[in-house]
């Protein structure tokens, strides 16, 4: 097996007109992930190719009912408009090291290329390690020209966040398209705890995108699950509030 | 050295009809080493091929006489009756790293194809982390239609076990069978509990296997060795009850 | 992607004379990194290539500015005098595994010995796991006339020091080009506690560098960085002596 | 730079008769190496090739002069007398990975097969984990032609040692020179507590390979080297035994 193998699932694929790329692969908070699949799901994107790879772990998921599928990462796309489409990269796994996150980010940008996108936007956590009440979406960019259109859509650029540059496939697939294929990129991190799965910042996500790339979406779900989230939050942070209280009455030591 | 090297055992190997391929290599509790080696050993199959690979541990083993040999993985051939043959894959240990685990995947179903394979064994321990009265033989497959085989012949789908996917290389040929070489491929698990060598389980699963593929084998000696397993079983677990009864009794904190 | 990408900056270079190239790349102390980003920014040499490899860590570093940027290693070159030019190579990372490191050493050798480098100075600190008042510049060599010309500029060549060796890039980078590009190669290790990013160990290497190589650079900030460092190593210093004779007066255990 | 460089020291090799080939790498009690390392200086071989690798940890070692050399594998060789010729195997480190110490073992046996070599002897220390008085030399075979030979010499063949099998360079070599290259082959283990770098062990090694091969060697200078690892083991095993019967005495718990 090659170390990467593309699979075409659609035959005729025609964009009317030259596609925004959007990445989204497990991560921080699994934020990136959750929101383009609920973009996938809600616009009802094709799947255009399935991408497998010797970077991915060596194992099968397996459905409810029995059947039992290899990882990988896989491209949809979307003629959202005359004027707009999209395609979107999203996957079960980063590659396992980091050559395997290089050759996949290549992977998808060559066919990113072909289809004449010339915009790409990278998902992400922003974990900062406590609860958050209203997840801010943070933003990088390979220029200042695309700068400023995520600032108009309300992305927060802050001057010593992310501190410690963006790990993994979102950083390096952004890189990629700015250094080697001349294409404006950002990366737009969703604020989360990442101590758990997060909608709250999915959600926040995805009405950014849906700004920038200029897609309508019923967001009542992802919603739901970020009130959810909200209220196991509010309780958590009651309970240990309580229990600092305590604490300060000297209760315990 | 390639990374993958075929060593022809057998020249002139006719299989008098398409074989169906159990690939059995270590993993949890052994089970699946156990069962094909016995399978091996007791319908007298001929080796056909060795493999050795740089993606095996870099070490010999040393038999009692003092002799010593790589590590492999081999392939066995058996014409069971005119309309059935089996191909068994089994070895000292997996590939040392998921991409050694593809590789090598993809070398047996090669060998596979070229022989007419169409269907797809492997089997596999399934740890559970507590002693097992009596294993439940559990199953993944590529496709509905292999599931209801399975199913008749006793094999268990439980909607939520295997919980998270098959790893390693009991997987990884699974998927790339059904995946990449168009075959019925099926995952067969006994029910372990993982902290020792499972003869009980590798019993159950012959037995399935026996339906499945359609071959009559001696079971006394394995039986032997499961009986055996059995009183240990028992006897740990009377001693655990007893330890506990105390425990209750006050005897220790 | 070729695990190694050259990227042209500069076209038109021309060496005045044979170049000395001097390596200098993040490690103990981050000693070599710091001399060497001060003696680019310092003789404002010209950057002529930025390497990109599936060796370095799979990422982006963001600018304060929320610019993105993809880790690298990067080759800067000046013409001092008519008689005297000099490549520096540097860069955000040493290669993740040992294979990295030797790749990466021999494109940067590949692009010295097609500009004529004849000597080669490598970068390190040399970590000696306590505070350091007056750094010592201490040397390897790959033949023993470079020795002497090292030992003329005040270099220290100890029987026992480096005692392990010289770890990663700064020593495959020297044995390369001596065992195999017929450079005369050195190295040339300021040293250091290894606890902190340390300013005087750099300045003790840029004052040798300038002798070896032959170029004048205003040392003003670098002694200034060193001198902070110095006040912070007395009060550290002062304080645990303090603390270690409040101990012998027996008030402490 | 390929995966492995091999370089050529002397030009013109003529082997009187077919040689035979001890490899001795740094492992277990470092008495493989420490036996050849002797064997090769009083023996005045000479050194034919070195074997640079990517395999090998990415750094230089320093000599007390100062100057810096690649970790490197070696050859040399020797013709004893007009029947016998040896070629000895040698190096600073073992491959990093199991696919470095197949590459490493699959280049020298291509070398030993151009130049005829008919037997392997590859050497290891086998760690009991205890002081040893009298080592023992422990074998394990290719063939059971040549473990008379072994046997003949005074090797021991133990059913159940070494256990687990002979892990790294010492059994891959072995394990290759049998399966792939049709010559006879044999791991000669000197029997070694493994705490620390053990010359007794190296000396029983030598001696048993001077009857194997046929060669005469002063072993004087290792015997000494013996005699003070001896001493150091008496004393240690005195003070051990005047703890534990102080301890048997109740003065201590």
């Amino acid at each position: 097996m090659d170390r990467i193998v593309i699979k075409k699932i659609e035959e005729n694929i025609t964009f009317e007109s030259p596609p925004v790329l959007v990445c989204g692969l497990p991560g921080i908070g699994n934020v990136a992930r959750l929101a383009v699949d609920y973009i996938v799901e809600k616009l009802k994107m094709s799947k255009i190719y399935d991408i497998y790879s010797t970077h991915l772990p060596a194992q099968v998921f397996v459905n409810s009912n029995g059947t039992a599928f290899l990882p990988k990462n896989s491209v949809y796309m979307k003629n959202i408009s005359k004027k707009k489409s999209m395609i979107i990269f999203t996957g079960d796994f980063q590659g396992n090291t980091p050559e395997g996150q290089y050759e996949i980010g290549e992977t998808i940008l060559n066919i990113a290329r072909e289809n004449g996108v010339k915009t790409v936007y990278t998902l992400g956590g922003y974990g900062i390690g406590k609860l958050v009440e209203n997840p801010r979406i943070l933003g990088a960019v390979t220029n200042l020209k695309i700068r400023k259109k995520l600032e108009s859509a309300g992305v927060i650029f802050s001057e010593n966040e992310p501190g410690g540059g963006i790990i993994g496939s979102a950083g390096v697939i952004m890189g990629l398209a700015g250094e080697f294929y001349g294409m404006d990129a950002a990366c737009i991190m969703g604020e989360t705890s990442g101590y758990f799965t997060d909608p709250k910042a999915a959600l926040a996500i995805i009405r950014t995108l849906s700004t920038l790339v200029g897609f309508r979406i019923n967001l009542k779900e992802m919603e739901e699950r970020s009130k959810n989230i909200e209220q196991l939050t509010e309780k958590m942070q009651g309970e240990m509030q309580e229990r600092s209280q305590k604490d300060d009455l000297g209760y315990f030591v």
